[in-house]
């Protein structure tokens, strides 16, 4: 882990950008582990920044698509830090319980679709 | 694919019911294949018909968010048959990019994550 | 793909043991596609071979688990072949649908237990 | 966690309901999690109990496929639930062994089927 | 699919540095089809680049690192453009056999570690 | 975990033929984990010690595609011991960070091309 404190001015200038960005005074573990290599730090940040931006999606949604992702996917860090960026967006415990029922029902039909060899039906296909 | 021509009284009703529900004259194919299995498709859909109702989201961020899910899982039936759906519920080309924009970066950090062996926040455990 | 007539005496020497232990006269084409690599070939029949020989478990509870892993893991060319496979090892309708239902269910609860950061029970872990 | 003593009736309803069906007098972790979403936890326990019950599979065929597609999804806590689910159904030390030894091949050779790109055989395809 | 001749000047301005950089006269459809959305467009193609290019490893590693994971996740349209990729930067057959091997193993290892519940040894562990 | 002092002779062959290979004077947990299972740790090692021999590519190009299919995976187990083994076999601190940008940024695109539902060029497809 990198701290602000041992930084160079690469490593902090993205470090300030994400405290300002997200209006908090502190950097999570996974930025102090990507400090190690600046580009990586500064090509993600820079791309998260993006992403997550208000845009057609507003940032609650996009937080939510995440922790969707995350849970999905079983990465216990990304679990956590997005279910707490998703509260600070404003996800109640009862959004949080539907989205995760969505999660969980869309990982067993993809599982019943693939497992049936399910054909796609022509109405769904791309024209 | 049992049709609905072919179908015993059970399956009927299943298929009825999908169709009333979703206010369209066609089942589609992943539904057909289940009713090979009468108890799974009645727990399937009595299941999605539950989950997939409004209630704290409502039923475009849930389709985006079954879509994102099965893009990250990689299912090919289930990402044309989910951005259909997302389509229908009001998904724009706007909102598209920014759901699979979402999807990958997460599918990028997710790994980032594990691979850099990052530790949890305190923070972010759960009290 | 590497047909029988193409190949070599080492490749022809496994697709004959393929051939014999699985009481057929025909190559499947995943095992035409290694033979490209001989060594690989070689060891993965090899493991192929002793893993789903009769054991503890009987033919047919190994390659439902098999199809069981391709349909979790959405392999299209692995869910034809070891649907075939658990065909005719004994699967019966009823059997491929109530193993593709454990086959969801497992996927869903899954998620659900990442999703909710649920902590390990005492009593589960090893001792 | 909701644990026994602080759920409402329609959770404790559920409680009792897993407890009778696993003739146990204790209820894990995954369920006092769900129990902040009672229609989840009701939902899911049904849906568990049907597809669990003794049927075309036996419940302890039915275990070791849960434990075979938690193992492949590498989900810790579902391995550990489900590992004890399972030898509390009657799996032995060898059933254990060659159960894990199937779902690390099936894991490999899903991996070298879509690597080497397979077609899938002809004979393969439904009907 | 957004082909040059109908792309907007930021589109094809993409398309320009891409086949510069890849000393090829044509685009593949994935660039096409992120073409729909500029900034997505953009972003990936400027991550992507920085990322491929020679470094601490050289092209040929990256790219056969690219197929290993696009195997090990079953992304058909990844396997197909990076095996494409990974040939034109010069991996051979025996090459391709070999990283197939690993794919394979660490994928079937990678779950025996988590269905054995494999302790983390103390030796492995980040200072 | 089956240790040196109470393993078997069988084992006991398996954990010094690990040691003489590696060079090394202990055995991870994931071997004493396996030696409860003698057949799936003697072809376990077996197909290890072949594969990740030196061959069309060299020992730390292997480790480091093993290291990058396991963060891709998220097998913690597994992501700590091959990096262990890449940093022996030569892994530089920059080499890492580029194995991990590729990781990342290959389970990106990966998603991007089936969420878009991205057809395979012609190009690009097995002749």
């Amino acid at each position: 882990m990198i701290e602000y404190a041992e930084a160079g001015p690469e490593v902090r200038a993205v470090f300030d950008d994400i405290m300002a960005t997200r209006q908090t005074d502190w950097i999570n573990n996974f930025w102090k582990a990507l400090a190690h290599d600046p580009p990586t730090l500064q090509r993600t940040w820079g791309s998260v920044k993006q992403i997550m931006a208000p845009g057609a999606l507003d940032p609650l949604t996009k937080e939510m698509v995440y922790l969707a992702v995350s849970a999905s996917n079983q990465c216990p860090y990304c679990i956590a830090s997005h279910t707490a960026a998703a509260r600070k967006a404003g996800m109640s415990d009862a959004m949080f319980a539907e989205l995760m029922a969505v999660v969980g029902m869309a990982n067993e039909t993809n599982r019943l679709a693939s497992g049936y060899q399910v054909e796609i039906d022509g109405r769904f296909r791309p024209i």
